[in-house]
């Protein structure tokens, strides 16, 4: 009788009956014979640990409800595979279960433009992360479950991770949010088969596995990580636990093959010729499945799949707040009062949940008045930021609107990689980045943000949006929570001027809309330029005014979309042929080096271009004692211009 | 009788008499005086905290072998702050043991320009290491105690920590660092008085902190953090305890301010008015503190101190050795080759330790020969690279020369704030990045570190070199090691051509010495220059071939030093009036981008600038096909020049 694919999607049987459990185990030798394949075909990747893996594949890819018809959809349950150099074994497993063609996960695995990837990606069908920088997994198996937690679903998580990377911080991070956040819909498989590059991981780097999971809080199960109906046993377990369990899955390193089990060596190693025949024979499978794969990888690079499909977000984000003239605010304040509106709005309506991360600054980047609008949605992570980027980006692709506030130097400079990592998965990530240049008040260089463009600038896919004054900060978070992709809004900490109309009217208020890219024209001028950015708009304004005394009208333009500078947009500015930018960021890698780079890219004819930007790490004092001692003042801007 | 403040240094006493408990509790009242009144002349800072932490400081200046006569030199004790935010507890300690003169630190906190940074900074005599950024400073301490075990001295290192960062996932890895290298020479004191910014730790984030060190494998000791007898005591048995110990410090947030204490919002707010009044009454001070330090202010910024010495280090680094013409290696294998006759050299000879940290990938960086040669010297970290980087870091101020290799994802990306951290502590880190680029092997878009140079670029102090080939990879190992100074060396995976000079020679062996700054002129041309950077080098040189054909002479000019370009060393370049530059790093923001800032800089007349580098995520495959999907190759360069 054959196999049921889906017999165990959902729990329905007490246990496997040893027929079942007998198709599983001859499954995973045909999948380990495929990823070997895989790794014999591109000549490299690593196929112990995808041996070792296989059964855990099989197990979790076959009570999973992601299917190959439901795998795009927004509701349902995730996998995340932290240990994303097992990459064949999971494509083998989704092959089996017919995700795609196996075949073409062997014939184009690692082959440049193809979907599969060296280690997974979410180009694949069925991969919810892309990882391979490990201890990144858990966190986004976390999002994931907050995700389906806040809508309401019965969606479960499963997280595969390897044994070596355990000892990440990133891991310990996540770990306690899920029992922090009372999750019950997430399930950890480890597999411990105790090898990592380096050799053994109790002499690599000793740690007590099942004892930190424990005393996180975690229920600890364990089983033989190649026995299918242990398996099944414990995931059954788990899915009706009351608490988040991992199952250390005890495991063989190249399981199947008896020259790569426990040999380090195969970790990352493709084995060939006679060594790849004896692989197949052991594993029951034809020799033939490489010489297909080989003259396959000639006709192409296989198919690309559907483009991943964000999962619909309905944020209502209601009318703008206006600020009067007079009035003297910090953007962050202004940031908040939009916020706490749109949590309210989309509480009592028909939005998708918005969740909000904090990490222990909620009064400081003014998410305190939404986490009392909306207890539930809001998600205090502690002083975790690795994980909370990673936790707060995943959710972004499960169904929820998700925006995580925090100081700059914590959202983005400590956790760029987990940003660069979003970026590349394609999340929906809000970040509001408070506290950043050299306007964070009197902390002192440690918390000076000066490179959040410059960071941000490395990625494909981020915006990045600066507000020049409150006004712009809300229409700006209003319009960032309405729509998909990664964004990021950045804003100092003092209380600052609205930017006027030359008539004394909120220049961003009534008759402003934002939209992405383009320049502010604060002011028009024609024998000079100011390009500034942020709160340093003030400056410009004041420089101008000095230079009028000078006899000399100088425009002021803001980038508040500074990564979308483009040659038309600043234009105008260049044919003035006098420009200075100013910005509170360090001069070398912000807003001056985009508009270098459009100059020289530029007939610009005769062209004076000053950069004024952060040039040193900043004193710790007022923030405008600390800006006037880096040379970021008026005075500084008009003698610029009148330099030239 | 007068209390001798050198009483407890190095544990003479037994334990403390009741005088002398009685003078340090009246020195805690006197020095958190000091602390509050620093707060309130700033008008800003920490003052709750540091009240708790305030025995815990006396303490640990009491008895750490860390003098104002003996604070700068290499071997002895260091005192590591991690809640840098506790500034005033630390300050005010330091000044009651004669580091400075309190005055100071009450009149100049928090004022720009002072040394008396909002967190504290190495500027100020007695901090050995700045922070701010929780959660980083134990990985600092192992640092220090692992150069102080390789430099075979009695040197402890102390480091005080907060209990709200204790689930910051870096503390974590840094405490199984610790059991993994057998430290004995480190204890930890915890300031545990259960309360951070959101409120009481067990409801912003719960953590089981005393488990946590339990599993790690340390000693936990317990005792009241405001007892002065038992904190002498607790750390008396840590210092003669065969394991790194903790110490959990049972506090009272703001203690001995009966309006501080436990009040989370005292966290970071400063007293002033009739409440400063009232906590000098309390601690028995004068209120005329404040008077005198605001006065004091108002004359100047205060002592700046004697610049931090780097302790000499001495690193023999030999003869270089070179690759003959014929010779195809990859940059990895000449560093690792370098790396390891350094080693042996230094072993067997006077010079320093040469610590060489590594995270379970020594054989694909080539730390493999240097840790078979100098197997005490090599410090395995496991995947574990955020405290990694600051121990690393940290241990590159004590003494001994220090190195990290890692793949440039894991060593740059994932740690970025940590080598920005590293730069603002003034360290001397070697960090050797190998797979850097698209050259990473068929690994994929997560581990293409594209963005070296765009990060590195944020900070001022780090110097960058990206060696052309073996032999210059050779050279600058050797360089760099012999000096001080953080300096990251990036290279690729692949095996690549030794360059050549016209004649077919080695061009970067004999008569090539390395020296920072400048461009390798490869080739001299007339007609149009390609700047290139690493492996390029070898797509500069054929496109040569390819114009030459076309009757155009093409300079290559390497650029090895990017970080270092400027208007002179470019201006050959530029005045041909026909320069593309290439690079295997992001377009925007690497090579390309400095050479457009020179550019819009200089004089440069009839210019046409073309970039090409990294436009978009990367394919996974053999690096030539992800290269050349990325359209990075000789004839792309051809073409750019011919567009012209």
């Amino acid at each position: 009788m054959e196999f049921d694919r889906n017999c165990m999607r959902g729990f329905p049987l007490e246990e496997l009956t040893s027929e079942q459990d007998a198709s599983l185990r001859q499954a995973a030798a045909t999948c380990g014979a495929w990823a070997v394949t895989m790794t014999a075909a591109a000549g490299s990747g690593h196929p112990a640990g995808s041996l070792s893996s296989m059964h855990m594949y099989l197990a979790v890819y076959g009570v999973a409800d992601s299917t190959p018809e439901r795998f795009n959809e927004r509701d349902r349950d995730y996998v995340v595979v932290s240990h994303g150099h097992t990459s064949p074994g999971a494509y083998a497993a989704l092959g089996w279960y017919g995700f795609f063609d196996p075949e073409d996960a062997m014939a184009h695995f690692r082959q440049a433009g193809s979907a599969f990837q060296g280690h997974v990606e979410r180009s694949v069908p069925g991969i919810d992360w892309g990882s391979g920088n490990l201890g990144q997994g858990l966190a986004a198996g976390v999002g994931f479950a907050l995700a389906q937690k806040a809508r309401n679903t019965s969606g479960h998580v499963y997280v595969l991770m390897s044994d070596g990377e355990q000892v990440k911080g990133q891991i310990a991070e996540a770990r306690r949010a899920a029992i922090s956040h009372g999750l019950r819909n997430i399930t950890v498989l480890v597999d411990y088969n105790h090898i990592q590059i380096s050799g053994r991981i109790e002499k690599v780097m000793p740690s007590n596995i099942r004892g930190l999971w424990e005393t996180d809080g975690w229920l600890v199960r364990e089983c033989d990580g190649h026995d299918p109906s242990g398996l099944y046993h414990a995931l059954k377990e788990a899915s009706a636990s009351d608490l988040p369990t991992v199952i250390l899955c005890h495991t063989v390193m190249g399981k199947g093959v008896s020259f790569m089990e426990g040999v380090p060596d195969y970790h990352g190693k493709a084995p060939s010729g006679e060594l790849y025949d004896k692989a197949m024979r052991e594993m029951d499978a034809s020799r033939r499945l490489l010489e297909t794969a080989k003259e396959k990888r000639k006709t192409g690079t296989g198919p690309l799949f559907v483009e991943r499909q964000v999962p619909p977000v309905f944020v209502e984000t209601g009318k703008p707040r206006s600020y009067d003239p007079d009035i003297l605010t910090d953007n962050r304040s202004a940031f908040g009062a939009a916020l706490a509106d749109i949590g309210k709005m989309n509480r009592c309506g028909k939005g998708s949940p918005v969740l909000v991360f904090d990490c222990d600054l909620a009064s400081s980047v003014k998410v305190d008045a939404f986490s009392r609008e909306c207890p539930e949605w809001f998600m205090e992570m502690g002083i975790q930021e690795h994980a909370t980027a990673t936790t707060a980006g995943a959710a972004s692709c499960a169904g929820v609107a998700s925006l995580w506030a925090d100081f700059g130097v914590f959202g983005l400079s400590e956790v760029y990689n987990q940003q660069r990592l979003n970026d590349i998965n394609g999340t929906n990530l809000k970040l509001v980045l408070t506290h950043v240049g050299l306007d964070v008040g009197e902390d002192g260089m440690t918390h000076q943000c000066i490179d959040y463009l410059g960071l941000l600038r490395n990625t494909f896919g981020w915006k990045l949006l600066v507000p020049a004054d409150p006004n712009q900060t809300d229409r700006m978070v209003r319009w960032a929570l309405a729509r998909p992709g990664n964004v990021c809004i950045a804003m100092g900490r003092s209380k600052i001027p609205v930017v006027q109309t030359p008539d004394g009217k909120a220049f961003f208020a009534e008759g402003y809309e934002f939209s992405y890219g383009g320049l502010d024209v604060v002011r028009a001028g024609k024998d000079a330029a100011v390009v500034c950015m942020g709160h340093t708009v003030r400056m410009a304004l004041e420089a101008r005014a000095i230079l009028a005394d000078s006899g000399v009208d100088a425009a002021v333009y803001h980038a508040g979309c500074p990564l979308a500078l483009d040659r038309a947009s600043l234009e105008p500015a260049l044919r003035t042929g006098n420009v200075v930018t100013i910005e509170d960021h360090h001069v070398k890698t912000g807003l001056g080096s985009i508009v270098q780079g459009v100059a020289a890219d530029s007939d610009t004819g005769d062209l004076s271009l000053s950069c004024l930007g952060v040039s040193r790490w900043g004193d710790s004092g007022a923030s405008r004692d600390v800006l006037a001692g880096m040379d970021l003042t008026a005075a500084a801007v008009a003698d610029r211009i009148l330099e030239r």
